[in-house]
């Protein structure tokens, strides 16, 4: 037993140590699915709003804990903070998603853009790791989450949503020296604010590269996964004589999972539209795996979705080292009855997997 | 030379046979990012207007040519002609893309849905074929196209454009029969467009698959794949004594390029997320390569271009088998003149690898 926690499913799972069936938390877990987390939403104004109340983020971020037996709780938060801390004025409009009003398209804004201090202009952030992780009382473990420089940098330089990443690629075949200045500038800002997170009580960390996926071979190893190998080489891995675990999600990139494991992160995310089984067969035991289920597979019925998981376990076989998950975040139009479903599904079945 | 054309290097390359240098087609080459389209497209009305009038569709259709030292011209069309000939109403609302009036939600609509004539409700695409095959009297091949059975049931069920797949993934998961019934059907509508398109005079084939990287990997070999090789093995191959080649383009699927190949078709289309060398290694001579430059790379500088473009082709490796293309549509804002630059680089850096 990790010491502290009443449920370590979680953390022995991504070390490959023993379990008695396979743990699972679910991307977007607290989120827009739940009619709880909506109503809390109004009641805090704007989406930052929210982010920006260490109450109000560790009630939602234990709402889904109250309904499912999920084996983590995940920091309730957005991974733009960051980029909002290094000055670019971050917003959310209705319906069309973030929006930078400072949108970095220059090689001097990339030179001025300060490294944020996490316990200064993200010190909202810490006050929630800190909050959640007294509320939680050692139910579950913490998982605190950064966004990849790259998938980051996309946003910043962007000033939002994209869907053909003009003039970030711009950037990154016309100007690479500039991109990649901002790339390392991030990754320190990103391994500040890590580590920041652990320090406050996180207890394993997620890095999510989004977009790390619209990238050719090549420019994907160069321009994100060289940045956030930087990150887990930088990163507090034990704390007050617990291992802290880091894993690794790059949409997209399960055909680079051999490159993500050689990282030395503890832990790969992967989507659906990869053979979970095949990825194991090819990394061994180097790294725990976390996923993969379809996000759409909650559409079906309870029947379907059982199904489903049970193909997802299959996959991976007999043993430890696998943290089920969804392949992305939770739709908002899931009824949460399914989530109950998923959940008990996840445990049910998987069972037979562990028996020695 | 195969008879009648003044430049078969497209044909050849299919074939693996030896071509002088590498050929290229861009995909959407015929679009908005030429201000001679956009004027055509202004003075034609809405989109649809454009695809419904032969003499406006064949105009389009060449300007590329008239420009770039393209070695194809492909058809100028929509693939939702197919389903909006079954009777589902397709409009294009500006800036929201497809819209269809009467969206697929049930199995009596799927049961009720009539396979199109080619020469009757979609005759207006046939013209397309006669007139542009006509126009070009040889100068370059004619691509005819189609999308795949799984991208045009994708908008059919969602109504139009879609980011979570709710609708038609809903319907794969919880009643696959309706959706197999719904696959089933496009692949005879597919097939006899297609076959059609090659009897007015299309001198080769693509289908798009769009969407079938939005799918895990067992359940894109049973809803795209298996009805894009039911399509293949319907195909005529062979017309007034010239073969008839048929590329296969699932975007995101260069992971499953074995499986494509599978199929019989006589080429793939890659995305830039895959290594073409890598793929070539696998699939040895099995089936010709298309593609697969980042379409942002056109955002770069011309020394970047040509960098890229030679970055391909030394992937891809000497001899032929090898059609070069952009790993996807070209976007609409990129500047005609780094086209020329790619067309050029692409023509000129090649002879290396194919002489003898």
């Amino acid at each position: 037993m990790t010491s502290g926690l009443k449920n370590d499913r979680f953390i022995r799972a991504i070390y490959r140590e023993p379990v008695d069936y396979t743990p699972i938390w679910i991307m977007r877990q607290a989120g827009r699915y739940l009619p709880e987390y909506r109503a809390v939403r109004a009641k805090a104004g704007s989406f930052m709003d929210l982010c920006h109340s260490a109450d109000l983020a560790c009630e939602v971020t234990l709402q889904p804990l109250e309904r499912f037996d999920l084996d983590a709780a995940i920091l309730f938060s957005d991974i733009l903070t960051v980029p909002d801390a290094m000055g670019l004025g971050l917003s959310f409009s209705a319906g069309e998603g973030p929006v930078f009003a400072r949108p970095l398209r220059s090689r001097s804004a990339i030179e001025q853009l300060p490294i944020p201090d996490p316990e200064g202009e993200l010190r909202y952030v810490m006050d929630a790791v800190s909050t959640i992780r007294h509320a939680l009382d050692g139910r579950v473990p913490l998982i605190g989450f950064s966004g990849s420089p790259w998938t980051l940098a996309t946003y910043m330089v962007e000033g939002g949503s994209t869907k053909e990443f003009a003039h970030i690629k711009g950037l990154m075949y016309s100007d690479p020296t500039s991109a990649h200045l901002l790339l390392d500038k991030l990754s320190d800002a990103v391994t500040d604010y890590l580590n920041a997170q652990v320090r406050r009580g996180a207890q394993a960390l997620m890095i999510f590269d989004t977009w790390g996926g619209v990238l050719s071979p090549d420019k994907y190893r160069e321009f994100s996964l060289r940045y956030m190998e930087k990150i887990v080489s930088g990163l507090i891995r034990n704390h007050e004589g617990q291992r802290i675990p880091v894993i690794l999600f790059t949409k997209g990139g399960g055909q680079w999972a051999q490159h993500i494991a050689d990282t030395g992160a503890d832990g790969i995310g992967l989507d659906w539209t990869v053979d979970i089984g095949q990825i194991r067969q090819t990394l061994g035991d180097q790294v725990a795996l976390q996923g993969n289920l379809d996000p759409s597979v909650l559409y079906a019925t309870d029947d379907i979705i059982e199904q489903e998981v049970a193909r997802v376990l299959a996959s991976y076989g007999h043993g430890s080292g696998h943290v089920f998950n969804l392949g992305h975040g939770i739709h908002q139009h899931i009824d949460p009855a399914r989530v109950e479903t998923l959940v008990n599904a996840v445990h049910r079945l998987s069972r037979p997997y562990h028996s020695t």
